[in-house]
């Protein structure tokens, strides 16, 4: 039986409990969205007292199931004002799973403010302590310290500017070597946790393992499952992502005119070539970086597309350049050199920033007049600034959205106050159905209709073409919610939506876990009631379709090279959510 | 038959047109709400070019009624993202009636961003002059500049503040003797006009005057208010708004423990006598200032509650005093120093922000740590910051809401992202329900339930008692839409509530100017039209009942000294729209 671990922040006491009924068989999105609907409260505070932060593994996690290593971060967004859930790859996910922890609960607010604690968890349940020392520390810093006093556990903490509760502010986990590199990204999740007082959360890797319904069904799922990675061409070893990283994509989406440059004032970057997927391996091969390619977020990954980019002396710089870093940082604001990059990311990972929303921002900070576009210099410092703590960084970090207000700038790419990921809606339409539509905000991984609309992966569908798009955003949409849930990483469905025997070994290691008998309509069921719980929550929040709408900007402004503005109605739009 | 001025900033021109027939009758908040509703995209960016800015005297302004000098601003709120009037008192309103214009229109956005225009108006028209001169001149030099160039012209304008498109920046015009004093001041439309490129309007006072259907009828009803307001206790000459202006309030709200102190952590203010309005009147005449209290906004005035702050040395410092000014950056701050608090409302009429917000938004920046409460020197650093454009200004500049936000304050008093003014919605509980539920955001003007409750005017209802108040409040509302509809101050209902034959009077002269037989029935009917108009505006700009909601401390703190929450559910306050 799977149990949870609650801490109560105001009483500052950690207690495991056995989850309700209503709860059983549930893990990662489905779980947190669940959750968030029955415990918090759609009108309290983000940053208050009756928000809560929920960390659930997915139902597979910590499994042998491949690429699985997932966690699903929920909560109420302090950047959408909305329900939110943040995944990311990392062993923390895998060891929290193995102690059979369903879910890992953060509630209330401490009573003094100023004080920093370290919840420690094992199998036995956890403790808190108090943790002084670490406030203030990035992230680099607090991994090496906690692991220095507790060893080979895996970490997940907040940043300083979670600390100084940003709505930029993500959650980090360590990656399989302890760097600072896995995040929880969006929404602003890690400003939840600074507020709780949480600096980090240490977790014991002995966990006894993932308790199996019909271990004999999880292996043959397991293996049709591997067998579907290992042979499609963007997922396997050797194939797009293993050799040139999620970066492979800019020549992609650039060559498409999709790929948005200058807070979104073109689709295409004529520098893009320098920051591309292939430009950093082979400047990775040149720098004499070894093994830095096809890097793992988390132990048991197929695909493994994760990277560490290297000095120019070889040395290890950041990990990792993925292509939404590098567009945000790069491309978006017409920077081409891949170390500044690098540097900015760095920057993002010890401050404990969204680099999605980090990059956006500094885009309608450069639209605003606080740089010029193409300055890498003063976007380093700009960033920097977050740490620090001024007016000036509270306002970058604190997202696009604020900082569009408070420079009185109004194109500002957002949907439900979050920044627009590395897709042109204008170009890609698919995609701005689900950055519009989606309960998230702006968000590519909610609904990743690029597959189709760009890789050619699942069928064909003109990324300029308007119409079917709804439809379209709406299955994939809800196929993600499903994949959220399972702890499975979403590059897993490039395979699955090309290969039958992969996507049934993906639901037999499902069942295998979990007991059940899902079957395909089953993944788009489960995906639309987790879709219409968060719509719930959102609504009674305060998000309304009024919400689910694109910025004017896109309506009006035609994008280069192809010339069109989002032409998909609203009455369309709101279709989406008729099922 | 009244005209249109209608300027297209985009393409640089000006024109008169005749309205259609659905705006005849129509005047003031009724015009500008039904013109927004009409004209302009609830889904606009409120900076863009598809918000539009009118400008509408009410149905009596320019006629000789006594206390009918007010002028509607309208459009889409920079600051709440909901639909806005603002309304003030000043000649202005009436040059423009008697001029003839229904109703002056500004829309579009000019390609120069960095030019500044001045709209000088007269019965002709209007023309567009190139005024650079003007670019980031505060409101007391502008209107100096401005009157030495066109003479005895009446004015309005937009500071600094609304140049930078700050959210917290109103409309300003002139007084009788031409100080920066009057203002639209809530609601961010400042910001609007500043993203028009409209510095100023600057209009001739030659007009022939307002149009009357029946001139007798006017007459026999302008007596009837006329006396009214000299024989009430409240609006009489040497009453209690003439003897003390409007911060005749401070001491009655401090005594029923409603007014807000420390940004809402109590009802009752300590030091409140130091700032009292009996203290102005007092320290006034000490310091020589004759003829300096019972000052009025507008030619024509019975009640004349504005006030002249004089210096040490009887030299005026600043107009006015007003109760809401005296409380937001005094009491709210805890600071009992009048000469401090006029230097600060003397900052925020030259840069052109509004009062209430200003106060607000400091009160939420020292609970931040930007500032002790009770530090003067720092509050006013912190006023003349939003002046000099910095990052630290521009938080403060755009309000309560972003401020919050920015320095991840989870005590934030605001409605629709609108400050509250000077009222504790605790302590009060029927301005509570008007600050949730109104179109506006936080607005004490929006359905003035202070009368019954706290001034026994209109018959009495306990302030404490959440009983009925939702019913009080929905009346309130419809008759304040109607009277801000009709250019008479919201003040003549202090007498109209007491007195049948003041409001026939004032329905007389509605009447008389309109040629419409307009009963008691219909006030409230127009009233709740108007309202009903501007909920949908709301609705379809993304406001629902969710964000008619009180910020969550107020339901869990108990306020001192009667140690009470917000009581009223959010179901009861859902009630208010069932009509």
């Amino acid at each position: 039986m799977k149990k949870w671990l609650r801490v109560d922040m105001s009483a500052l006491e950690v207690r495991q409990e056995q989850p309700a009924e209503k709860y059983a068989g549930k893990g990662g999105r489905w779980l947190t969205s669940q959750f968030i609907n029955e415990e918090v409260d759609p009108g309290c505070h983000p940053l208050g007292e009756n928000n809560k932060l929920i960390f659930a593994p997915g139902f597979v996690t910590g499994t042998s199931a491949p690429s699985s290593g997932r966690i699903s971060a929920g909560g109420k967004s302090p950047l959408t004002g909305g329900i939110k859930e943040s995944n990311a790859g990392t062993p923390f996910a895998q060891s929290l799973a193995r102690l059979g922890y369903q879910a890992l609960i953060l509630e209330g607010l401490p009573a003094d403010k100023e004080q920093r604690y370290v919840l420690r968890v094992n199998s036995e349940g956890g403790e808190l302590i108090s943790a002084p020392e670490l406030k203030g520390l990035g992230m680099y810093d607090t991994i090496t310290r906690l692991r220095e006093q507790y060893g080979d556990v895996d970490i997940c903490g907040t940043g300083p500017a979670g600390e100084m509760k940003m709505a930029m502010a993500g959650i980090c986990y360590n990656d399989p070597e302890y760097r600072a590199s896995r995040y929880s990204g969006r929404g602003g999740l890690g400003a939840t946790m600074g507020s709780k007082g949480v600096k980090a959360i240490v977790i014991e890797r002995d966990g006894p393992g993932v308790e199996m319904a019909d271990s004999d069904l999880f292996k043959i799922g397991q293996r049709k499952l591997a067998e579907a990675l290992r042979n499609h061409d963007v997922t396997k070893p050797g194939g797009a992502l293993n050799s040139f990283g999620t970066a492979v994509l800019i020549n992609i989406l650039n060559q498409a005119g999709g790929l948005p440059f200058r807070n979104f004032r073109s689709g295409v970057f004529d520098e893009a070539e320098a920051i591309a997927g292939e430009t950093i391996a082979d400047e990775v091969k040149k720098r004499g970086g070894e093994g830095m390619m096809g890097h793992s977020c988390s132990p048991g990954c197929v695909i493994r597309c994760s990277n560490v980019w290297p000095r120019k002396d070889g040395t290890e710089h950041v990990s990792c350049i993925e292509y939404e870093s590098d567009w945000s940082l790069g491309a978006n604001l017409d920077i081409d050199d891949l170390d500044a990059i690098a540097e900015m990311i760095y920057i993002c990972n010890d401050l404990g920033l969204d680099t999605i929303e980090a990059g956006v921002t500094l885009g309608v900070a450069m639209e605003g007049g606080l740089a010029e576009f193409g300055d890498s210099e003063k976007a380093i410092d700009l960033l920097r600034e977050v740490g620090r703590g001024t007016p000036l960084g509270r306002i970058i970090g604190n997202g696009a959205g604020l900082t569009g207000k408070a420079l009185g700038v109004t194109r500002v790419p957002v949907v439900k106050n979050q920044g627009m990921p590395a897709y042109e809606p204008r170009s890609v339409k698919g995609i701005g159905v689900t950055y519009i539509t989606s309960t998230m905000g702006a968000d590519h991984t909610a609904g990743y209709t690029i597959a189709p609309e760009i890789l050619s992966v699942g069928g064909e569908s003109d990324p300029l073409d308007p119409q079917g798009k709804v439809e379209l955003s709406r299955d994939f949409q809800a196929t993600t919610a499903f994949v959220d849930s399972s702890g499975y990483c979403l590059f897993i469905t490039f395979a699955l939506l090309d290969s039958e025997s992969g996507f049934e070994g993906m639901l037999e290691t499902v069942n295998g876990v979990l007991g059940t008998s899902y079957t395909g309509d089953d993944v788009l069921d489960i995906g639309k009631k987790i879709l219409k719980m968060e719509r719930k929550f959102n609504e009674a929040a305060g998000l309304t379709r009024a919400d689910d709408r694109i910025p004017e900007f896109m309506r009006r402004e035609k994008l280069p090279p192809h010339d069109r503005v989002f032409e998909i109605t609203d009455d369309e739009l709101d279709q989406l959510w008729d099922f």
